[in-house]
């Protein structure tokens, strides 16, 4: 990294796992399938994940919902779980009113007194992240709800995260990008965002010969940083 | 699928997973870390293929020897294991003669004696191909071996995929594309390869809304389809 920073103008947030925390569906599936319910919710997730990157790479987008809803079966189907139609509702439903961790909504308005646009920038269609945001009561911290589904390819696709720059109206090193999956800040960070690393479960760095510029815990460690750098 | 098929004029395989088994590094993973072999085995291959993914879907390309090597380092951190310089080099070494699977060498006797060109289309680089290939004495049976590295992207990217109607001068539809891995037979069905999927351990099928023209266990059964389809 360079020894000058560009002062930060802007902070992009990634969605899922970074503002909304995808396991919380395991609690839900758990109650359905005692014992399995952690195991169903990360296969689920990783599929999910996989599904996105597939599609992209052969140009083959559908809805981030319909991604959802594929691999969730393909989940169950691989677990051997019969899942009803009621019980997979409610999974799904789940997935449109994710609990936020607790720190977001106090990190989110110091950043607003900051001064500095706030976005969010993810996989999810606009439906999902309208009913995530406004579920978590989080809609008034940010000015604008990104979404791939304007661009037909999911990150970690350039497309994706031109995104940003685009909506702020900044160059990608004055916009930092915050994100809890490691794979979402290898992307970011050779896209040409500043990067942060919401490392909430003290993972090790992807081995992909690239680095955040800033990691931390929580949001609350964002803040910190932001303080830095503006 | 159309009811009229056109006759098959070569058969390209996918190396690992498909003829190679890619899990038998789980046996020696298991002798430095007894219990814990099977767990890294699968936490590797599954890196190893995320990373090819994220790659190609931001243009950084890096050889499939390079993945490997950046794969083992991320599951050993993120298992807690520490692996010393001579195990991790037998570890990686394994990846230069994996066990070919029983069948082949019967399976490929056979399709050769058929008179269809054969062809390996892989995400390995060329020296790790010819090295699996030779160790498995597998070589005499094959007229091509692909790499993606002369494209410089991973499957399941259509250029990738393009590698097989170049190298054999036949439309995709004329070839048939065996793979293990459920993924890989999704890509090479978008891309048109009519598509075999040697489902060894019976998985459910990937839910990308695409699926393979046949399916079997083994080789064996990829034998008894072609039989009916030259």
């Amino acid at each position: 990294m360079a020894n000058f920073h560009p002062p930060l103008k802007a902070v992009a947030f990634d969605a899922y796992g970074t503002l909304f925390d995808v396991y919380s569906v395991g609690a839900t599936a758990d109650r359905f399938f005692p014992g399995r319910g952690e195991t169903l919710a990360q296969l689920w997730r990783d599929k999910q994940i996989e599904y996105t990157r597939l599609r992209t790479l052969c140009d083959k987008y559908v809805s981030f919902w319909q991604v959802t809803e594929d691999a969730l079966t393909f989940a169950c189907l691989r677990l051997n779980l019969t899942v009803t139609p009621p019980q997979r509702a409610e999974l799904l439903d789940q997935y449109r009113r994710l609990k936020a961790y607790d720190e977001n909504s106090g990190a989110l308005k110091r950043l607003n007194a900051m001064g500095l646009p706030l976005a969010i920038l993810s996989n999810g269609d606009p439906e999902m992240l309208a009913d995530a945001v406004s579920a978590a009561g989080l809609g008034s911290h940010f000015d604008h709800l990104l979404s791939v589904d304007s661009v037909q390819r999911f990150k970690t696709a350039p497309e994706a995260y031109q995104l940003g720059p685009d909506a702020l109206g900044f160059r990608p090193e004055e916009i930092l990008f915050a994100s809890s999956n490691g794979w979402d800040i290898a992307g970011a960070t050779w896209f040409g965002y500043t990067t942060f690393w919401v490392n909430r479960t003290a993972q090790p760095m992807e081995q992909l010969g690239v680095r955040a510029h800033a990691e931390g815990r929580s949001l609350d460690d964002l803040v910190k940083f932001v303080a830095q750098r503006v």
